[in-house]
C-alpha cells in the first residue's frame, strides 16, 4: 500500500489527511502515476450542440474536430460522448487530454481557438470549448481496477499499487497533492460575458471539475442486470438532480453522458461530468445529499453482494483549477449550456 | 449560527476543521453548553447482569444503586436502560452524570467503589462499572432539537443556537475542542486482568465512547409507524453487527438499549452505546460501513419525507478519554460483557 500522493509531489504539510497513518481501506483502489517530468495537463471538452436529428453542419463539426485531434501536437488521448440535455438539445463532446502545456498551446492555437468562434461551416449548430489546464498538484484520479485507464490516466506511466487514501469521505481531497497545504477555497464568482451569439466565462479561483465514470462492458448477465436495474436508475436520478437543481448546492452544471465508440455507437460506458463552485461543495453533495447517499447505498449494496468478483469498473478524475487554468467559450449555444448557467 | 466549540475552549489551531468557514448545514442541530467553570464531567455506567427472570439479588442491586444515586454527592442526572445481550443475559444499566470531579470522587468512594467488588448482597448476579471522566475538551454532544436534553447534556446550562459543525462526516471530531490541536490517535491496547470472578481492564489512551439515542415519544401515528417499520429494523441490524462483529473494525462492545421509566417500564426511547478503539474507527464505520450507510440512508429518507415536521428526536454524546480518565471493573460477569471482550 502506498500514498496516493506521489513522492515527488510530497511537501511539508500545514494541513492533515482525514485518516490516521495506520488506516487500511476495506478494498483496493488505484491511482494514475504520471512521469515526474509532467508538471501540467490539459483536459479539453469540445462540444457540438443541436436540436433534433443530426444535421450536415453537426456531422461536419464532429468530423473537423476528430481530424484536428489527429493533427500535429495531438492529444495523448481523446474520446467522445453524448447526451440529450434538459432543453432537448443533443450535445456531443470530444474530450481530449494533453500532458504538456506547450504542446497543447500549439495545438490549440492551430485548431482549438477557432472551434467556438462562429465558423460558418457549423451554421445552425452550437459549439463550445471548456478547458482546464491544471498543475499536477491540482488533480487526482481513482480507479477500482488497475487494468483499464480512462480519461487523463491514459496519459500516465501506469497505475499505482493499492493506495491508502480512499474509501472515506474526503479521500479525493487527501489524494490531491495541493491539499497538503491549501484548503482550495473558492474566491470570486464566475461571470458570463456575451457578445452576440458568442459568450465566454470569466472564471473564479478554485473551480472544481469531476468526471466520474462506470464501465459495465465486462459484466456477465446477472451482474449487468443488477447494475442496469438496481444501480443505474438511482445514479440517473442523482445526475438529473444535479442537472436541474444543482445550482442551489454549488453545482454549476452536470452532464450524464454515454461514451461513443469510434463509429459513433453507444458503448457500455457512461460518466457524469460536472462543474462545481468548489471541491467542498462537491464533497458536501457526495457525502450527505439524499440523491448521492442513495447512489452510494445502491453501489455499496451491489458491490457487497458481488464482492471481489464484481466486473463493473469505476473511475473518476477530480480537478481544482485556478482562474488562469480555466477557459470557457460558447457560440450559438442555449443559455443553460455548461457554465453559461452561472450568468 | 455559532461554532460547536464554545469560545472559552477555543485555542490556537494546528489542525483544521473539515468544512470551510462559509459552510452552512442543511438543517439545524444544537449542542449542550456547559458553565465555563466545568472542567471535567463523569459518565458512569453501573450494570447488573443476570440470566432468566429477575432475581431477588438483581432487584436488590437495582434498588441499592438507585438509592446510592440519590445519596450525598448525587449525580446531576441519571437514567436507566436495559437490553438482553447475545449470550441471553439481561443487563440493566444505571447511567449517571456528574459535572464536578471532586463530587464524583466523594460519591464514588462512598458508593461506587463497592458496586462491582463482589458484595454477597448481589450473589448470583454480575455487576460492572464502566466510567469515563473526560475533560470538557474531550467530549461533544449533538441534538436535533433544543428542547429536550438527554445524557450529560442534562447537566448543561442549556442548548446552543444552531451550530455550524454538523451534517457532514467528521462533524463529531470538529465539535470536540481537543481536535483543534490533536488527532486523538489511540496508543496501546486495553488488557483484561482477572482475579477470580473479579476482572478489571487496564485501559489504553484515547478510547472512544458514544451514546447515540432516539426518542419517538412525540411522534404521531404515521410517523411512528415509519420510524418503527422503516428505520428501527435497519438501526437494529447495524447495532447487532457492531455487537457481534464489531471487534473486527475497532468496536470493542456495543449495546442497543431501551430506556426504562422510574417504575421500570419501557419508554419510547432507545440508544446505542459503544466502546471504540478510537474516534477514527467510529468515524470509518459511520461513514462507510454498509450497516451504517443503510441506517443513514433509512434515516435520511425518513427525515426527507417528513421535513421539519418530524417529531423524532435524535441526540448523541461522544467522548475520547485518556487512560487516566477510564475505569472498568466487572464481577461475576460473562466473558463477553462490555470491555471484557478485548481480553
Amino acid at each position: 500500500m502506498e500514498s496516493a500522493i506521489p513522492s515527488h509531489l510530497e511537501c511539508p504539510r500545514t494541513r492533515q489527511r482525514r485518516v490516521p497513518d495506520d488506516y487500511e481501506p476495506p478494498y483496493p483502489s488505484f491511482v494514475a502515476r504520471f512521469n515526474p517530468s509532467v508538471t501540467h495537463v490539459a483536459m479539453a471538452y469540445f462540444g457540438v450542440q443541436y436540436e433534433g436529428a443530426e444535421t450536415e453542419s453537426a456531422r461536419r463539426a464532429l468530423s473537423d474536430i476528430g481530424q484536428a485531434l489527429a493533427a500535429a501536437n495531438a492529444p495523448g488521448h481523446w474520446d467522445r460522448a453524448h447526451y440529450i440535455d434538459e432543453a432537448g438539445y443533443t450535445n456531443v463532446m470530444s474530450i481530449a487530454y494533453w500532458d504538456g502545456p506547450a504542446v497543447f498551446d500549439a495545438w490549440f492555437g492551430a485548431h482549438g481557438a477557432s472551434w467556438a468562434s462562429g465558423s460558418s461551416r457549423y451554421a445552425g449548430c452550437g459549439t463550445f470549448t471548456e478547458v482546464v489546464r491544471p498543475a499536477v498538484e491540482r488533480y487526482e484520479t481513482l480507479f477500482s481496477a488497475n487494468d483499464r485507464a480512462e480519461g487523463v490516466a491514459v496519459l500516465a506511466n501506469g497505475m499505482s499499487d493499492m493506495v491508502q487514501e480512499h474509501a472515506y469521505w474526503g479521500g479525493a481531497r487527501d489524494r490531491m497533492p495541493l491539499s497538503q497545504h491549501s484548503d482550495m477555497a473558492p474566491s470570486g464568482a464566475p461571470k458570463v460575458v456575451s457578445e452576440g451569439q458568442y459568450r465566454r466565462v470569466v472564471p473564479h479561483d478554485n473551480l472544481c471539475l469531476i468526471r466520474s465514470g462506470q464501465d459495465w462492458g465486462d459484466t456477465p448477465s446477472e451482474e449487468r442486470r443488477m447494475y442496469l436495474e438496481d444501480v443505474e436508475p438511482v445514479l440517473r436520478q442523482g445526475m438529473e438532480f444535479l442537472r436541474d437543481e444543482g445550482l442551489s448546492i454549488g453545482c454549476f452544471a452536470n452532464r450524464y453522458m454515454r461514451v461513443l465508440d469510434p463509429r459513433g455507437r453507444d458503448t457500455d460506458k457512461s460518466f457524469g461530468m460536472s462543474w462545481w463552485r468548489s471541491l467542498a461543495d462537491l464533497e458536501r453533495w457526495a457525502e450527505s445529499h439524499p440523491t448521492h447517499v442513495a447512489i452510494f447505498g445502491a453501489a455499496m449494496k451491489y458491490l457487497s453482494a458481488l464482492g471481489p468478483a464484481a466486473k463493473l469498473k469505476l473511475y473518476h478524475e477530480v480537478t481544482v483549477a485556478t482562474e488562469e487554468e480555466q477557459f470557457f467559450e460558447y457560440f450559438n449555444c442555449h443559455a443553460r449550456t455548461g457554465m453559461l448557467r452561472v450568468g
